[in-house]
Order: C-alpha cells, then sequence, then structure tokens
C-alpha cells in the first residue's frame, strides 16, 4: 500500500445511472449523494455536466445545497474534441463550469476506437489526453483519467496502451483508472496487466470494472492486490448491460477480508443501511441475495443449518452480520420445518420450545398456506400473527368483525374516474359503516377501514400503506389464478409487511390490510417490539 | 487438463432449491432436469431422498419419467450417522433406493463442524466417510463427495481437511468437491488451496463456491484454473443467502474465455432459453443483468454508446450474444435520445432516417412520458404504438371508441365475492355493451372488452393475458402516488408487454388493456413482426 491513503470511487450517479429502470430527479441525486457521504467514500462522481442537463443541475445545485464531510465531489466529461483547442472546447468548459475539487476525464486507450469511434489519429488523441489533462491541472483541479477500453486496448496494442497512461501521468493527472469496458475480463488477466502497468509506468492506477463476466468484484479485488490504490464502482452494482462492480461488496472485502479501510472503518456498521436507503431513492428493486447488504445475506433457510445455527451462529457465516449493520434472519418454510419456525420466533421475541407441539402446529401451518400460494418471505407480521394463534392455542378473539365490503371504480364518459369503497363492521356487536375514495380499490378500501376504526383504535393512524405488489400464481392465464398481495406498511419508525391470497386480488389485498390492522391492534406488549429490524427490502 | 473430461455439476434442484421465493413441485423439478440436460450439462443433482419427501417422490418418478440425453442423474446425502453401521443407516438406504448412476455424499472435513455439529469424534467421522463411500462404491455407484466448509477446515486443520480428501479418494470416491460453504473466500485463497491440496493428496477434484463476497463465479474460475476437473453451480446462481455459484455464468466463462467444453459445446446457444425457461418453471423473478443470459446483458443505453454500436458493435460486447442464444438490445430513454429510438426503430423492423423529425418527435414523446412514470423497458407493445404514431405524424384511426367503464368488487356477508365490470364502446359509431366477471378488476374489464370487441376483431381471440405488476410510484404513500402498471400478454407464440400509467391503478391497468388491443389490431404487416424475438422476462 502506498503511502496514500487508498480511493474508493463511487459512479453510481453517474455510470451507475444507465441501469435500466432507474431515473432519478436531481433531488434524489443529492440526497443519494448524501447518503454515500455518510458511509465515508472517498470520492463521489456526480455525472456529466454539459452532456446531460439534469447532471449539469444537479452541480449547480450541490455547491449551495450540498455538504459533504468525506467525500469530494467529481465531475465526469471527455477530453476535448479532435483539432479544438483545449480553452475553447464547451465540453471541457461545462467541466470547469460544474466547480467541483476533482475532474475525472474519459478517454481512449485503444487504437480500434479511437480510429472507429473518434475518427481521429494516435497522435491526435495523446496530444488531446494531455492537452486537456494539463489545462484542468493549471486550473486548479485533482484530475483522474479514465483509460477507456483499457484491457482490450492493451491486449490490441500494449505499447499505445502504455504511451496513454504515461502522458497522462506526466500531463499531471494524480490516477489513471484502467477500465473493464466492455467487462469481459477474468482477475488473472486484470492482475497481470495492472502489474505490467504499474511497472512499466510508475503510475497510480485506478481499477473500474464491469460484471459482464460474472467477476467484477473478483476483478477489482485483483487489481488492488496487484498494487491498484483506487477502486470505482456503483452501489449495487447498478449500470448498463451486467452493471458495473457493486462498491458495497469491494467495500466490505477490503475492509474484512483484506483489512484495508478504503472508507472510514467506523461507519462500515452503516453499509446495510445505506443500501436500503438508496434502494428507496432509486426505485430499482433490491437484491435479496446482495452479498454483505442483501435482505437475505445472512438468512438461512435449511432445516441442517437452522439446528446448528442454534449452538454456534459462527459455523455457518463467513463474518459477524453486525459489523456491516445486518442481521441473521431465518426463513420458515416447509424445508426448515420445525427448527426454523423456533428461530424465527426466537427472533421476534417469543420464548419457543424445541420440538413443542406448538411449533409444529405452526410448522405445518406455514406448510399448508404455503402449498396455497402464501409467502411469508417479505411478510414478518402476518407470520408473527399466525405464530401467536398458533402458540395460544386458539385463535385470538377479533377486535372486530366483518359483515360486508365493497369497492367500484366507475370511468365516465367525460372521462372523469371515481373510485368508493364501503365496509361495514362490528366493534363489539356495535354496527359500523364507513365509505373512502382513493386511487384505486386497494386504497380506496385502506381508506374506508381507517374510517370506520380509527375512533375506536386511535393507534391505527399511525398505519400507513406503503407499497403493494400483486403477482399472479399458479399458471399463465389471468382466469382462474390465485393471486398473492404483498402489503408494505409504514409504522411510526418501523416498516414491515402482510400477505393475502386468493382467487381474487382485491379479496388478496383485503385480507393483508386486515392482518395489518390486525397487527397493529396485538394489545399485549408484544416481546422484541421494536427491537428487531425487519428488512426493509422486498425478499422476492 | 486431466485425461478425464470436464465435469459440470447443477445443484440447482438441491442446493438452489434453498432459494427464497423458490417451490418447486415433482413436476417442475422433473422439468427442469430436462432444461439442463438440454443444455448439456453433465451432472444433475436431484434432491436428497429420505430427508426432504418430495425430492424421494422425484427420484421414484424419475425412474420412468426422465429420459436424460447428456447427463447423470445424481442423489444427494450424508454420509452414516456416527456409531450406525452403514448398511443399517436409514439415510444411506435412502440413496441407494434412489437408484441413480451417481451419489454425491456430503461430509465434514473441518474438525470445528465434527466436534460442534456432529458431536462426534474426529476418527469417527474420518471412519464414516470411509465406510460410507466404500459401501456405495461396492453397490456399483459412482461416487463424489462433498468435503463441506473445506477452505474454512483447511485454514484450522490442514492436515485433517487433507486426510479427508485422501480417505474419500481411497475409499473409492472419484471426485472430492472441496466446498467453500460459508462462501467467505476470495480467488487466490482458494487457487493455492485448490493446488496445495492437489500437490498433497493427487485426488480428482471439484469445486463449489457460494457468493458471500461476490465472487462465487470467479472463485470457481479460479479452482479450475488451478487444476479442479469437477465445477458446480446453480441455475441463476439460485441458493441461500447470496446464493451459489451461477452455472450459466461458468459455462459460458469457461467455453468462451477459457476454451474449455464444460458442456457440449454446440449446446452453448441454448442458453440463454435454457434461463428463460427454468425462470419460468421456478418463479424466481429473473435477474436481467445476469451475465450472458440476462434480458439487460447485451443493452445498451448511453447515447454515446449507442451511436458507436452502430458502426460497429463489436466496440462494445464482450463476445457476439448469439453465441450464448441472446441478442443486442437498445433501449429507449431519455438518456439515448433520438439514437437509442433509431436503433430501437430497426430492431423492431422499422426504417428510420438517422437525425429525422419523426425520431426526434418519439425521442421527445418517450421522455415526456417517462417524466410521468412510464416506462417501456418491459413494453415493447406500447412503444411500438407510440413509434408508429410518431413515423406517421398523426394518432390512427382508432378502431373503436371507449364511453364509459365500470368495475366493482363486492364481499356479502356470507363471505361470497363477486367481481363484475362494463364497458360501453362505439365501433364505427355503432353503441355496444358488454360486461365481464373474473378475479379481479384487470380481469373482469378484459373479459368485458373482449366479450365487445371479438365478435368484431376475431384476431382478438387468440390475445391471452397472462400476468401483470403494480407498482406504486412518486413517493411512499398509498395516496397521490400514480401506479404503474405492466401487462404481460401472449398472441399465440409470442410474449410482449404493455403499459398503463395514472393516479388510480385501475384506469393504469385499463389504459395498458387498451394498448394491448390496439396492438393487436394493426392492420398492416408489421415488419419483422415474428422475427424479433421479444424478451420473456420482465427487465424492471
Amino acid at each position: 500500500m502506498s503511502e496514500r491513503s487508498f480511493q474508493l470511487y463511487d459512479t453510481t450517479l453517474r455510470d451507475g445511472s444507465q441501469q435500466e429502470g432507474m431515473v432519478l430527479t436531481v433531488d434524489d441525486k443529492l440526497a443519494v449523494a448524501r447518503h454515500l457521504d455518510a458511509l465515508g467514500v472517498g470520492f463521489i462522481e456526480g455525472g456529466w455536466p454539459g452532456a446531460v442537463p439534469r447532471d449539469t443541475e444537479f452541480f449547480r445545485r450541490a455547491r449551495t445545497e450540498l455538504t459533504l464531510a468525506h467525500a469530494e465531489l467529481a465531475a465526469f466529461g471527455a477530453t476535448r474534441r479532435p483539432g479544438v483547442a483545449v480553452s475553447r472546447d464547451p465540453q471541457v468548459r461545462a467541466l470547469l463550469a460544474a466547480d467541483t475539487p476533482v475532474i475525472t476525464l474519459v478517454a481512449k486507450s485503444h487504437t480500434g476506437h479511437v480510429e472507429s469511434a473518434l475518427r481521429t489519429t494516435l497522435a491526435e488523441n495523446l496530444a488531446m489526453i494531455g492537452s486537456t489533462v494539463r489545462h484542468l491541472v493549471h486550473a486548479g483541479r485533482r484530475v483522474f483519467l479514465d483509460a477507456e477500453h483499457y484491457f482490450d486496448g492493451y491486449r490490441r496494442n500494449r505499447a499505445y496502451a502504455l504511451e496513454v497512461v504515461l502522458i497522462a501521468a506526466e500531463a499531471g493527472a494524480e490516477t489513471i483508472v484502467l477500465c473493464d469496458t466492455n467487462g469481459g475480463c477474468l482477475p488473472d488477466e486484470i492482475g497481470a496487466v495492472v502489474a505490467d502497468t504499474i511497472a512499466a509506468t510508475g503510475a497510480s492506477l485506478g481499477i473500474h470494472c464491469h460484471d459482464d463476466t460474472g467477476c467484477a468484484v473478483a476483478n477489482t479485488m485483483a487489481a488492488v492486490d496487484a498494487g491498484a490504490i483506487h477502486a470505482q464502482g456503483t452501489a449495487h452494482g447498478y449500470g448498463e448491460r451486467c452493471g458495473n462492480a457493486n462498491l458495497f461488496t469491494v467495500l466490505g472485502n477490503l475492509a474484512l477480508k483484506r483489512g484495508l479501510a478504503a472508507a472510514d472503518p467506523g461507519l462500515l456498521g452503516s453499509l446495510a443501511a445505506t443500501s436500503r436507503m438508496i434502494t428507496e431513492l432509486t426505485g430499482v428493486p433490491s437484491d435479496p441475495s446482495a452479498p454483505y447488504v442483501g435482505a437475505s445475506a445472512f438468512t438461512h433457510k435449511a432445516g441442517l443449518h437452522a439446528s446448528a445455527l442454534r449452538i454456534d451462529p459462527d459455523l455457518y457465516q463467513h463474518i459477524d452480520p453486525e459489523r456491516v449493520g445486518n442481521t441473521m434472519r431465518t426463513l420458515v418454510s416447509d424445508m426448515g420445518g420445525r427448527s426454523s419456525v423456533e428461530l424465527k420466533a426466537r427472533e421476534l421475541g417469543y420464548t419457543v420450545d424445541a420440538g413443542s407441539e406448538e411449533s409444529a402446529r405452526a410448522a405445518a401451518r406455514v406448510k399448508e398456506l404455503e402449498s396455497r400460494g402464501y409467502s411469508f418471505e417479505s411478510a414478518d407480521a402476518s407470520f408473527e400473527l399466525l405464530l401467536r394463534e398458533e402458540l395460544a392455542g386458539s385463535p385470538p378473539e377479533p377486535p372486530f368483525e366483518v359483515d360486508s365490503w365493497q369497492v367500484s371504480v366507475a370511468c365516465r364518459s367525460n372521462g372523469e374516474v371515481g373510485t368508493d369503497a364501503s365496509v361495514r363492521l362490528r366493534v363489539d356487536d356495535v354496527p359500523l359503516a364507513a365509505t373512502g375514495q382513493g386511487n384505486g380499490p386497494v386504497n380506496a378500501l385502506d381508506t374506508a377501514l381507517h374510517r370506520a376504526l380509527d375512533p375506536f383504535f386511535p393507534q391505527l393512524a399511525r398505519l400507513e400503506l406503503v407499497d403493494y405488489r400483486v403477482r399472479v400464481l399458479n399458471g399463465e392465464t389471468g382466469s382462474g389464478a390465485a393471486a398473492r398481495v404483498l402489503v408494505q406498511f409504514r409504522d411510526g419508525e418501523r416498516r414491515w409487511g402482510t400477505v393475502g391470497v386468493d382467487e381474487n386480488t382485491v379479496t388478496a389485498s383485503w385480507r393483508a390490510l386486515l392482518d395489518a390492522v390486525r397487527y397493529v391492534l396485538l394489545d399485549d406488549v408484544r416481546p422484541g417490539r421494536g427491537a428487531v429490524p425487519l428488512a426493509t427490502a422486498w425478499a422476492g
């Protein structure tokens, strides 16, 4: 490790934004930047000013609205165009106008790209790099250079690729980042090329990988092992095609497997929470199996493991999940049977005897419901209701009875749409009726339900419907299939989910709504309530 | 590479079945096995007979119902219990009763696990391995041994770990599979341990990795590079926690980066299709960014790349996607602007001039709709309708007009639920009305729509609603948010999707239904229709 501290460089807001399904407003980008900063990354690439209007706006607002405690903000852009004086190139001007302490230039280092894509000479390309770097260094910026298609370029013409590195370093670029832009490399090649490039040029190198061979993280680790002092990645590995190197995984690996403080080690414990918060901002469905931060990363299912886990968690975990702010979870499923139910119950704060009749009953009930399409993996609240019922031996006294409900959606000839729901309930045999409107059947029923019940049960007021998903089960036809509806709620600080299954999608939603209400109305102090952080991400 | 051909070993149906959200019936398992066989894998681990009832049933039915052209079927199970004669151990009997040509035994190779989890002596564990392997070899089976927790065990007590390998090999096990059960290793360690183990024992080794450090595939490649002749993995990397090594990625890498025919090279072109078919069977949402097989693996978005792609696709792709049965796709989004629209249009078979006014208009319209929540990435049909409108310069003559629609869902006090929809339309100014029932608002409206229109447009009869997803956008409250509904249809052999966005979830669904009807009713021969394979997996 060189004297300089390691440079962990995040490009979520630029390269990561190529991720399908991700559209960030400028507000979102500023919020993501704050979360990344709180994690302690060294550099945040905010975007491509001049080329992407939203990014120009981001840098403008960042000047006054973004206060970074750990990271330096970087603007990304291309070298000057062929044949244009650097001071007159509008792209370069836009880079300077972004007013960031760091500028990262992307340049071609592959002769094929210089000729076909840029349509210029190899010599002019080198001049473009040298003059642009010098110009920006002279303007007082720290400059990094992304050598695009480096590994393919090195394979095709090693001398030219090394020339690019040398020119950039001599012109004052602090770090030359070797990019496996097409993502086709494997770790051994990455390591060899990085080592050779260091030996041949003496430059400080960085690494930027893509996941087209499923080795982006390993490639990044190989480069660092070979001497790179800078690693780029994106949150959750967001990016085009197969994505970029997953920055969270790289950070976890560097810290916990290499003892390398790529970011502030004291902040590693916020890794999982950072993942969840960024997921909520980007709207890209989280991957429950993501290393370190995934909702399932430390989730055990097999009956075999569950019994060993009760003895010693370290037998089956490569690290203590608390180190990255995650927790061990167990899944209830027919694979785990009794052991899984017991572990899950303990996790929720209940005392269940190993091998007891109650846990056998609960396991059997879970199995039967699962065969009908239920899935409790994203519906801890529904599971807990079921568990309590089996532990008690009989269903609890219901806080209210449902007589009937109805919802209709009508679009009139003038195009106006109205959604109206009505529910008829009984609380202590007192009949209640309430109506509700909403932006759909689920929302309208939820509104009516609250109108009827909140006066009797004030604690329901804090219950908020946050998201829901409908999945059509059992076959591919729209009719005759069952639907599973998973609903997520916010209850003060906590988020949890319920599930409902029925042939009818609205009935399935209704069941999930009722579970949520019953869950909030549990009248005793539920053990462990608030102490167990429940996963906010959808598990499946 | 040794004289023996490489052993590619799939454990989707056993280790992969720990995947959250995956529940396979025996029929499903048989179907998955057939698809894996068609891909040419060498071995298919069908499950754990005796321990998992569904797996016992699988092997029973496989005897008569499963004809494998390439793979050998393997049964998985544990060595005999401590202190029990191998011929009397019911687990071992179940393994033999499964009647498979191959049996894979799992055994402890980590002293900590032998003592804490198995609660026996180190010597007895070795005896359990030796006697069970010998017993099964004597019964005429090919035996593989999974050395569980090998790398952790080797780190803790190298001599004992090597002893396990030697005992198993001497007893007749053909391949000893070193398992990184906790998934905590990085490639360099894997490679070193595999190399040392081969040098110390001379045994034929396999590798079984998990993805807890994001390096399962790289670890597998490192082991093969160090001399392993057998690699295990699961389809899509299914598995507990962070999953197993992704067999599709490993297969692609071995074939295309190492020139190693891990499976029949002539079958590699069916990789992407195999992925889609297995996804439909498992119900686990596919990962569009999966290497080689993902819907987005060769999908380009950025405007920069789109213009270079038009010149030479190989500039931005590490392999020709056709080699794995995938295709290059381009996304329409505001990032790509005109170039992306043009590429997409050409992909769909339309001729669009570069830089034309029409493509600029289409790009602008996409951008505007996206800002309102639309996403065309899983809705090729909706995009094509939009494109045709912009190319024509004006909206087409609509085949029908909508006057009004309505749907209601009512649950009576006896618990019965009824869903009724009615639509009022006009075809050539002739007013039509129709009603429909269904298992939810979308299904009922779809039924009513067909009742009204199928008599006039018989081609609509083949249109079938297959699946739909509702996503609540823009913030976390159930009210005031917009909803985006993506609907998938089957139209004869083809599957495609439409999208609708509205504040009201049912209105959003209605828009998506109308788009589907209009798409089928396009009255000219649409260019490229049927020629372009549209992705069946959801892209986001």
